[in-house]
C-alpha cells in the first residue's frame, strides 16, 4: 500500500503582506505531478488545508482545481481531515455525497468506527481519520459510545478515543491514523498556531497503528519510524528558512513495516534570513540568494538607518522584514511597516503578525475592532 | 416532468438583530416533506441559498443537513445555482465531483451548452443553469464562444447569452432555464439587494423556454404563464408582511405546457406590521397576532413615548422595530436600537440594515471599518 501524505497547505496565507497563493499553486503543481508519478493508492491531507476558517474565494478555487486534477484527471482517492485552521463544517460540507466520487473530507468524529478500508495484494488497510476537534467534541463523542465517563484532560480524552478506535481494529488488517495534533518531542516552528489548552500528545498514545500521518507542525519530521509530519507546503515563517519542505511517500508492506520517502518541493521563491552589516548586504548580494527571493534581514548595526527599507526594496523587491541589532527589546525590533499609511488597527494587526508569526483570525479581528471602537469612544468623551 | 422550485433561502440571515436560522430550519423541514410528498423529478434552487458570500458555519451545517435529506435519504436530484448573495466559488466547490451523486451546484457559466438532461415518458427536458454572474463574466464567456463582439450593456449581453443557449436547443426537447435576476414588471420588496448596474431584464428575452425558474425577488409571482419567482423561504423584510411564502410545484406536460402549484410554507413565527395608537396596541393584542410573532409597530402618535420599547418588549418579546408618526423624515424614524450599548460602527450597521432592508456585506464592512478608523484618527489629531 502506497500513501502520498501531505498537510498544512494553508491556502490563502499571507506573510508580512505578501499573498502566497501563486507560490502555493506553484508547489501544488509539483504535488499533482508527484501524485501522477508515484501512483499512490491513497492521497492523505492531514489538516490545515486553508489558513483561516473562512478562506478567500481564490484559495477555494485553487483547492477545487487541485482536487479536480487529483480525483477526476488522475483518478486518485483523496482523504482530507480538517485542522485547527479549518472550519470543520466547511470541510465537511456534502462529504457524504462526495465520498462516492473518491474524495473523503472529514470534519468531525463521524468516521470513528467506520474507517476507509482499501485493499492491496496483502490484505486490507484501514484508514482512521481523526480531524482536529476541541476537547468538548471528544467528550461528547465518548459520552455517546461509552457513557458514564468523567471529563478528563484533552490528552487523556484523546487517549480514550484512540483506545476506542483500537477496539474496532480487525484481525489481520493494517491500521493507519490520520490526525492533526502536536506530539511530544517534535520540533515546532513559529508558524503553527498555539494549540494552547488542547495539549501535546505523547507518541506512546499511538502504539499499535502501523502508520500515523500527522499534520500541524510545519517541519517535515518523523517521530520513531511510524509517526510522521509531512510538513507544510511552504516556509510560512522566518523560523522555517532553510527547511526543505516535502511530501511523504509512505509504503506499508504486508507485515505493516513502513518505508518513508521525502519528496522535495521546489518553491517559486526561496526564503532566506540574511545576517550581517546593512551596508555590506545593501551592496553585496550573498551567494545563493536570488534578489527576487523572500528575505529577512538581521543587521549588525544597532542604530537604524533612515530609509533602509526604500534602498533595500530597490534591490530586493520581495524582502519581508528587517531588524537592527539590539541590546534590549525596543522599538527597533518592530516589523517594517509603513506607519503613516496604516490605521491603528492595521498597525496592531501588523504587530500581532510579527510577534505571533501568524495572521489574526476572524474572531480575534472582531474583538480587536470592538476594542478600538471603545478606545476611540473613550478618547472622544 | 415535475419540478419543485424554490430560491432565496438566505441561510444565516439576521433581521433587526434576530437570528433566523431556527425559523429557516423550521420551514426547510416543511420543504423536505414537500419533496417527499410531491415526488418531483428535480428540485431546483434558484440562487441566494446563503445570505452572505462567507456564511457562518451553522448555516452551512443546515444546508448540509437539507442536502443530505434530499439527495441521500429521498434520492432526489437537486440543481442549485448561485445568486448575488452567494459566493460562486463556494457554491461551485467540488461540483464536478458532486454531480454524480445527484447534486449539481453551478456557480459559473461552465454549464452553458451542456444542460442537465432528464427524461420522462414524453422525451427529454434540458435544464439550463444560469447562475448570477457579473457583466464581465458574460462578456468573457461570449468572447470565447463568439469572438469579435463589442462590449454591450448587461441586458444585451444577457440577451446574447440566452441566444447562445437557444442555439444549443435540440429538436423535440423541452427547455427550462434556471436563473437569478430581476424581470421587468415583477414586484420587488425591500429585502432584495439592489442589483444596480446589472439592470433588469425584459420578460421577452426568455421566449422559447418552456419554463423559467427564477430567483432574486422575494414575492412568489408569475410573469406570464411560464416565468416564475418561487419567492423567498421567509419574510425577510417589513415590506413582506402578509406575504404567503411558498415553493412552486411545476408540471411540464409532453407539449411543454406548464401548470404551477404554490405550496404554502407555515413560518415558525408570523411577521406583522401593526398600525395604530401606542396606548391601544400596548394594552390590546390585535386578533390573529400571537405575542411571540415578529412585529413592526407604526404608531399614530408623533411624540415618542419614553421607554416604549421596554414596555412593548414585555408583551411582545420578538417585536422588531417601532416607528412614530411623522410629518417629515426625522430622528424618530430611526430603528429601535440600544444606542448606549452600541459602538459607532454597530450603530451605522444598524442604520444601514434599517434603511436598506439587508445586512451589510463583507466588503462594505471593510470599507466601513476603514472609514471609522480614518475618522477617529482625524478626530484625535
Amino acid at each position: 500500500m502506497r500513501i502520498l501524505h501531505s498537510s498544512d497547505w494553508h491556502l490563502g496565507r499571507r506573510l508580512y503582506g505578501f499573498h502566497l497563493l501563486e507560490d502555493q499553486a506553484y508547489v501544488l503543481e509539483q504535488f499533482t505531478r508527484m501524485a501522477a508519478d508515484t501512483k499512490p493508492d491513497l492521497i492523505v491531507l492531514a489538516g490545515d488545508l486553508y489558513d483561516i476558517a473562512n478562506p478567500p474565494a481564490e484559495s477555494i478555487r485553487l483547492m477545487n482545481d487541485v482536487i479536480n486534477r487529483l480525483v477526476l484527471d488522475l483518478k486518485k482517492r483523496v482523504l482530507v481531515i480538517s485542522g485547527n485552521h479549518d472550519s470543520a463544517d466547511r470541510i465537511g460540507f456534502a462529504s457524504r455525497l462526495l465520498e462516492e466520487s473518491g474524495l473523503l473530507m472529514v470534519g468531525d468524529l463521524s468516521r470513528i468506527g467506520s474507517p476507509l478500508r482499501l485493499k492491496d495484494e496483502h490484505g486490507t488497510v484501514a484508514f482512521h481519520p481523526l480531524p482536529f476537534v476541541e476537547s468538548g467534541a471528544i467528550e461528547a463523542y465518548l459520552d455517546r459510545v461509552a457513557p458514564g465517563r468523567e471529563p478528563v484532560l484533552y490528552g487523556a480524552a484523546m487517549g480514550a478515543l484512540l483506545d476506542h478506535i483500537r477496539r474496532g481494529f480487525r484481525k489481520k488488517e493494517r491500521n493507519v491514523l490520520i490526525a492533526h495534533l502536536a506530539v511530544v518531542g517534535a520540533a515546532p516552528t513559529e508558524s503553527e498556531r498555539e494549540i494552547g489548552a488542547t495539549g501535546i500528545m505523547d507518541a506512546s498514545l499511538f502504539y499499535d497503528f502501523d502508520y500515523v500521518a500527522l499534520g500541524h507542525l510545519h517541519r517535515p519530521q518523523s517521530i520513531g519510524d511510524r509517526i510522521r509530519y509531512s510538513g507544510s507546503l511552504l516556509r510560512y515563517s522566518e523560523s522555517e528558512a532553510g527547511q526543505q519542505k516535502s511530501a511523504s511517500l509512505v509504503t506499508i508492506d504486508g507485515a505493516g513495516a513502513v518505508t518513508i520517502d521525502a519528496l522535495p518541493f521546489s518553491p517559486r521563491r526561496e526564503l532566506h534570513v540574511l545576517e550581517g552589516s546593512y551596508f555590506d548586504l545593501r551592496e553585496r548580494i550573498p551567494e545563493g540568494v536570488n534578489t527576487g527571493d523572500y528575505i529577512f534581514f538581521r543587521f549588525t548595526e544597532s542604530v537604524p538607518e533612515p530609509d533602509a527599507d526604500v534602498h533595500l526594496r530597490k534591490r530586493y523587491p520581495n524582502f519581508m522584514n528587517l531588524r537592527w541589532a539590539q541590546t534590549s527589546v525596543g522599538s527597533q525590533d518592530l516589523p517594517l511597516i509603513q506607519e503613516e499609511r496604516m490605521s491603528d488597527i492595521e498597525l496592531f494587526r501588523s504587530f500581532y503578525e510579527y510577534t505571533m508569526g501568524e495572521q489574526i483570525d476572524e474572531e480575534q479581528n472582531g474583538l480587536l475592532v470592538a476594542a478600538f471602537d471603545r478606545l476611540s469612544q473613550s478618547e472622544d468623551a
